[in-house]
């Protein structure tokens, strides 16, 4: 459903899974692998996930085949044989995939998904897996953040113009309507996922007139059903005087202002005396928007200090998640050929095995601990994370309307205690592996140091 | 050239710039504006900028016409009047460019490009300008500063697993070429730009085969002439010892290993260890790569405690440039229908007028200072740095080699002294308003404040 999700996406990867996809051909290495995605570690302020993205991962595995002319340009490159690109010409993604579903909470070191696939699919795979689900997670956990510092205050995604490019400023809108907001400014956005699209004048808007009033009277005229008025242009205290006077004039004319809104200086102060100027015209029912340069941290601290505003416009730093931009996200074999693999390299370590997270909650129905166990543990009263969303390279299901999605995370996120969501400090949510778990590890790093350390 | 820089483009923008163009367009505002793009403040550890995303830029304004499904979402959200919509149909963009060129550096407030178009125009390209300028430059920038600390070790862009997004990793591998790397791990990007691409192996390659010493020679057998082998998988310096193994192997087959990888652990140490057990072997010849979690800082650090590094794959913290993951930049109008414009809203002051950006150099050639005038100012023994790209809509020029970007980069950057390039607590770069400019800004300022404020 994204932007340009159909083109080229098999070479959107790092040059050396087609190296190593080489190999594995030339050396006839055809047999199963099971790789697993997951998160490392907590970026700072950060104790959960929210998980987003699965949909566009679905989509490109499931359309998965190599362009004639992405081939000529490998086959340009001079480091593949013919054998090997006409084998790729073939190749189709005929793996499963085992994942939480979006919307979904999730915490550090467990898998968010496990693709079981041939070698050579699971491996080529690899860079995109990680892009499709990294950024959209990260955004999510930001908005979700965000909605925390907010409360039942409106949030709306305005961040397209900072954005790290045009794809991932559809990835916010979309991540960000997962974690809890109500729309964004983003109008592609709109089109392609269904999103309610907001958004009413800009500074050079009131500028390009020869007085604010005039801006505002004109907003008035081409939108008299949907006037949100700019009032920070020149100064905010006379903006909302001037909004005041057009208010009336509105109302006259059977219309009615719906918002003004603020997007410079003490937002605090401002919109104490704006909200002041409009009750005091009689007018309380306009509500006071607030926009730039806000974050989950500056939104709880202005709602602290006795802030008047109703709804929220979350720009730049939600759309680049600009405290915590990237999730140190992994995707590591766990399995091949039906051995158990790991790596041991200093402070990246895997977990080996086929695996299965267990959620378990309180009988009020709260999250209390998670468990990593392999796929096929009982863990009694405890749900099941994991559901197979693909087989033999086909989705199971259609893709899930976004507002499910939205309402499946807003459901959890009511049901994750209010200790693990603290913005700063949160106390660190419990994650347990399982004995059978805990037993294959041992095993396989023993074996491993045995086979290649001289048993050291 | 980017990902899908034809779909859509025109409703990759935020609704205020709709629903302006749609009051401007019922009150018959259709006079020429002129907007200018500019970066606010430095964030932080930024001295200088390196302007890249101007090439994309000019393209999407070439191409700029609103498609037939875009205008029938755009009727469906029942925003827009069909006069409005006819009008958007036969939309083209036909105004002019001024810009600094990509690759040559610039200072923050001081403008990197100016448009000059019916104000319709004008506004509605603000997102997609943002957009496409913002995340270039950064990139382009920390890539820079990278260079800084690498000095004259090759950098390769790793970064395409963890951006934000796809159409970033192509971005990223783009501005980094230009701000200094040699190429980019990105296969599409190869394809796209042209760029030199690289790679080789996963951590799960070796884990793959029965022993690492199978998977080294497995590698060495596909690609001879391009064998780097990862060492650390297991343990970095048994890893170095196999490799040796392997390098011996391959001579006596008449091939020679190029390179070993390091990607996790003490760098410094292992680098060093692993020099000694290459050379010692007679292996000086084989280079050590280096990754994982580097960036300026890093590099700079390892180098200075003494690591024996020949080439840094720079990933994550280059992708989404970690520390600092946007730029204030700012798209304001400064003249609307012949009259100087400027907003006031606290922080947030803009410069007034059609302006022109001066570089005035030493007689070594060392950058010294640059001053931001007006347009038509003449500065003696100063470079104007404006160019007129694009006039009544059509490019003037063709789209510049990158290799000629990267070396009008690599040129100026020479030229800019030390002080200025440090990567922390660098020295401002003088920026200087001449008196017509300054003037300028004090005439609207108090015509402004006279009619908006009472004169107050």
């Amino acid at each position: 459903m994204g932007l340009d999700q159909s083109r080229s996406r098999e070479i959107t990867t790092d040059l050396y899974e087609l190296t190593m996809a080489a190999s594995y051909f030339d050396e006839g290495m055809f047999a199963p692998a099971i790789f697993s995605l997951f998160v490392r570690q907590y970026p700072p302020n950060r104790s959960y996930f929210v998980c987003a993205g699965l949909d566009d991962l679905l989509d490109y595995l499931e359309f998965f085949h190599f362009q004639p002319d992405d081939l000529e340009y490998l086959e340009r490159t001079a480091l593949f044989s013919s054998k090997f690109l006409a084998f790729l010409e073939r190749l189709r993604f005929t793996g499963s995939v085992r994942a939480i579903r979006e919307g979904r909470i999730f915490f550090s070191t467990e898998p968010l998904l496990e693709i079981t696939a041939p070698l050579i699919e699971a491996q080529l795979v690899e860079t995109f897996v990680i892009n499709a689900m990294n950024f959209p997670c990260l955004i999510a956990t930001k908005a979700s953040r965000c909605l925390q510092a907010a409360g039942d205050r409106r949030l709306v995604d305005f961040s397209l113009r900072r954005t790290q490019g045009i794809d991932a400023g559809l990835k916010v809108a979309r991540a960000s309507y997962i974690g809890g907001f109500v729309g964004t400014s983003n109008v592609l956005a709109g089109k392609l996922y269904g999103l309610p699209i907001y958004g009413t004048m800009a500074h050079s808007y009131v500028e390009s007139f020869p007085q604010e009033i005039d801006a505002f009277r004109a907003f008035a005229r081409s939108f008299p059903k949907n006037t949100v008025l700019l009032i920070d242009t020149y100064d905010t205290v006379a903006g909302a005087r001037k909004a005041v006077t057009v208010a009336h004039e509105m109302r006259t004319a059977g219309h009615a202002l719906l918002a003004v809104r603020l997007d410079s200086g003490d937002l605090v102060h401002l919109s104490r005396e704006v909200r002041e100027i409009l009750d005091g015209a009689g007018f309380s029912q306009v509500t006071i928007f607030a926009s730039g340069g806000l974050d989950e941290f500056e939104i709880q601290e202005i709602l602290a200090a006795g802030a008047r505003i109703d709804a929220f416009g979350v720009g730049t730093k939600l759309g680049v998640s600009a405290d915590a931009p990237y999730l140190d996200s992994a995707y590591k074999m766990v399995e091949y050929a039906g051995r158990p693999v790991l790596k041991l390299s200093s402070g990246k370590i895997s977990l080996a095995g086929i695996k299965q997270v267990f959620r378990v909650s309180d009988d009020r129905g709260l999250l209390q601990r998670d468990l990593i166990g392999l796929h096929d543990e009982v863990v009694s009263e405890a749900e099941p994370l994991f559901h197979l969303v693909m087989k033999d390279g086909k989705r199971l299901f259609p893709s899930e309307p976004l507002d499910l999605i939205r309402q499946r995370f807003l459901q959890e996120f009511a049901r994750l205690p209010a200790t693990y969501k603290a913005l700063r400090r949160a106390e660190k949510y419990p994650v347990e592996i399982t004995p059978r778990l805990q037993t294959l590890q041992d095993q396989v790093t023993s074996e491993i140091r045995k086979k290649e350390l001289g048993g050291s």
